[in-house]
């Protein structure tokens, strides 16, 4: 039997975490403006007492925690973080309709970014301040969840990214999760800190500077204004927010060796040669068709494109220029690039970097399986061999994601969406990177999808946000069999 | 060393064959037209005479054939068959580019079907006739391969389907390749005789009858009108062309059984089922689309409906309605069956059935594996477990077909086409299907892609015909070596 019991308690305790977080924007919403106050109050103290009644009536239950609550425990989080996080939107009549404000809070705490508001800088400052800190916390989350938990339940390879990292892994460097998860946490703080400041440097106001800089970190991709980073006409603005995606999209145990001057460890790591390989390529590739055919001056290209293709892969979505005005090649990579996403152990979505370059390697050195049928030929990652069921469970991985892409595809067409529209935001939602193609495009915003499909993207987004397995498995009747 | 003189022979000996294919056409010419009489002519006496000199010049080459000289040959057939096919249109210059000639040529011994012809009823008829013919050889000779060579080469999981199909494999029905391919020849031959009658019964002409039959059986789609089926508004001959790309779809050795009344053993065939199930379920589903929101009568909206999904499904091609002017979701529909291709063992292209349901139930299996992670949990087909190593060949080729897909679209869309466009020319020529969507859709064709993308494309129909590794492993430098 699954112990519902300690579901409840463990459920109750982060929704206590989430009402004191959300009374941390109380003091923005007071200095910045008067309506979004109140609301947020309410939000937040009926969270917070609806969670601690949760630990009271729990109090004596069962503290057993098996796979099974594991896995039910994390699909379930973002869905009560979200309904519980919608709160102040819906209250305060920001966003009066809750399908639209679910959206855009499992929007945020997927780190996905995609939005529904058609006005950003009309909202209250406090409401736009929680919004961007669902999206810090939604990576907070992602980061423990892929190093920590993932590895331990098993999903798309996750053990092998986890343990082939030479890296902080709960049974390698610190023997529980809690240590793991609290020295990635400062990391990440420091990191946000930093960026705060150094916007700050470059002329943009606290308010700004500490949201973008959790949108970036949790490579969310919400900004304050509507017209994303493009409001900023700055060329430092623009390369400081790039570098810091860049961070944001690389494996946080690489940070925490970096920090610690193990340079040669960060290097040795095949996942972030080959990240650093694809951003530098694609786009020094698209500066150059931007500067060809757009008549543009190339470092102007190069900044453009640069940021365009971090924001991508990372799977952040901020925006600087519209690719789908460039040359239908640009959009077309850039399309490519929503399905590669960020490393393993980022808070990027997408497929990860790791199972694209295990993909390419397999699928070269299935050719020479096949002129040496009787050779045993591995994947290797990091120079070791990758045990075949690992790469199977990689294959088995993207193929899902495929299908998943491909039969919403067809959903989202029965909504009258075109193909470009339909699968950009398929890509977009499920791959967690916010602005998609067609209309759906870093121009364009969610709002005019049906409320069905909304609900429909905003399962997308938790679906790949969580390795797809982690909610697709509550799904297979094995799972609730004894 | 890779015996070069063995495969000169072969392919001169099978130049001959195409001279003498080449000359087939000759009284039809003369029967019809004047003009492409002696272009034809000119073209299979050199082709004869240049197969008849390769003969005589390789007599006393080492007659030993290893897997190595197989590879290179079947790679090289289709593209000197496709060279020398190409001469008659170009030497009549009812083609003049050499590249467009190609191309057509190409897209026949593929069993594409994508034409760059603007104008078909104005070409002589017994040009007409070869390039059907092409079609038309091209399945011969894709039955062979994929039920009698490819399963020896192991490529993609190949020995599976031509194993688990209790029928006429080269070491348990016969022996020998060449009995095998002879018994399904006939069956092949037989059919189109009998679409023939049949086509002639509904007041089809002789000529446009042998025509469509050629090209049906072959899957290939290649029509004696600009408008395709469309041109005749005949409902007896739409239903008759349905039921024969349906059956040019299926395994072959099924056909075979079903001749022999071991209808049993068709039925007891998994993959046969589900191409029947696929068929009928979005057929009915888009027949109801199109009573809904089109405005048709359910009979009409039936038969366009059955007609389209079986001809994009079996990767015949054929038109008799625009599936583009249909609902966004037909299109998207459409586009994804594309990729599912005929049956294995059939002259169909595209991914093929069997691998799809394997890749379907590999998916639903890789859930329960994550419940259960120390259970051993196989696929299975025709209810055998399938071993893992030929589900990971299902995996790997299913992966190489998603990246040559991806990594093609690109390069179509340097060519400042659209992401529809570019991914449709795409998959209707890897796919071997004909018509794509964007402007390569059922009422365009190929004529405006410019001379490296036809070429580029060209190369795509190859690579998918030949299930992908055959072509790939002659890139691979490990298959060069000692």
């Amino acid at each position: 039997m699954v112990n519902f019991g300690i579901i409840f308690r463990v459920l109750g305790s982060l929704l206590v975490l989430e009402g004191i977080f959300m009374a941390t924007c109380l003091p923005v919403s007071y200095y910045y403006d008067g309506y979004g106050f109140l609301p947020l109050l309410v939000s937040a103290l009926f969270t917070f007492i609806l969670g601690v009644i949760t630990q009271i009536a729990t109090r004596k239950v069962d503290k057993s925690l098996g796979k099974r609550e594991g896995y039910i425990i994390v699909s379930l989080v973002w869905v009560i973080f979200s309904l519980f996080g919608a709160l102040p939107f819906v209250v305060s009549g920001a966003i009066p309709s809750f399908t639209d404000a679910y959206f855009e809070t499992m929007s945020g705490f997927t780190t996905t970014g995609a939005s529904i508001l058609n006005d950003i800088e009309a909202m209250p400052k406090g409401l736009l301040f929680w919004r961007s800190m669902t999206q810090w916390l939604g990576g907070m989350g992602i980061i423990v969840l892929s190093i920590a938990i993932l590895p331990i339940l098993g999903i798309g390879g996750m053990q092998l990214f986890a343990a082939e990292v030479p890296g902080p892994t709960p049974d390698k460097l610190h023997p529980r999760i809690k240590e793991t998860a609290k020295r990635l946490w400062i990391i990440y703080l420091l990191f946000t800190i930093a960026e705060t400041i150094l916007l700050m440097f470059g002329g943009m106001g606290l308010f700004d500077a500490v949201n973008h800089s959790f949108t970036t970190m949790a490579t969310g991709g919400y900004s304050t204004k509507q017209a994303s980073i493009a409001a900023w006409d700055s060329t430092y603005i623009h390369y400081v927010i790039t570098v810091f995606m860049f961070i944001a999209g690389t494996n946080f145990t690489l940070s925490y060796f970096a920090m610690h001057f193990k340079f040669a460890k960060v290097w040795q790591n095949e996942e972030f040669r080959y990240y650093l390989g694809f951003v530098v390529s694609f786009s020094i590739l698209i500066a150059i068709v931007l500067s060809l055919f757009h008549d543009q001056s190339f470092d102007i290209a190069f900044r453009d494109s640069l940021f365009q293709v971090v924001s991508i892969m990372t799977t952040t979505g901020f925006v600087t220029a519209d690719y789908l005005s460039w040359l239908p090649f640009v959009g077309v990579v850039m399309f490519m690039l929503m399905f590669f996403g960020g490393s393993a152990g980022s808070t990027g979505g997408g497929m990860k970097i790791v199972r694209v370059v295990m993909l390419l390697k397999n699928s070269v050195l299935e050719l020479r399986r096949l002129v040496h049928p009787n050779a045993i030929i591995p994947v290797r990652l990091n120079k070791r061999a990758v045990p075949p069921t690992i790469v199977t469970n990689v294959l088995a991985f993207v193929v899902f994601y495929m299908l998943i892409t491909t039969f919403s595809t067809i959903i989202m067409s029965m909504m009258g969406y075109e193909l470009d529209t339909s699968v950009g935001a398929v890509a977009a939602t499920l791959g967690n990177i916010g602005p998609g193609i067609g209309k759906v495009g870093p121009m364009d915003n969610f709002a005019h999808i049906p409320t069905f499909g909304k609900w429909f993207l905003s399962f997308l987004m938790l679906l790949g946000r969580l390795e797809l397995f982690t909610v697709l498995i509550l799904f297979s009747p094995s799972f609730w069999r004894k």
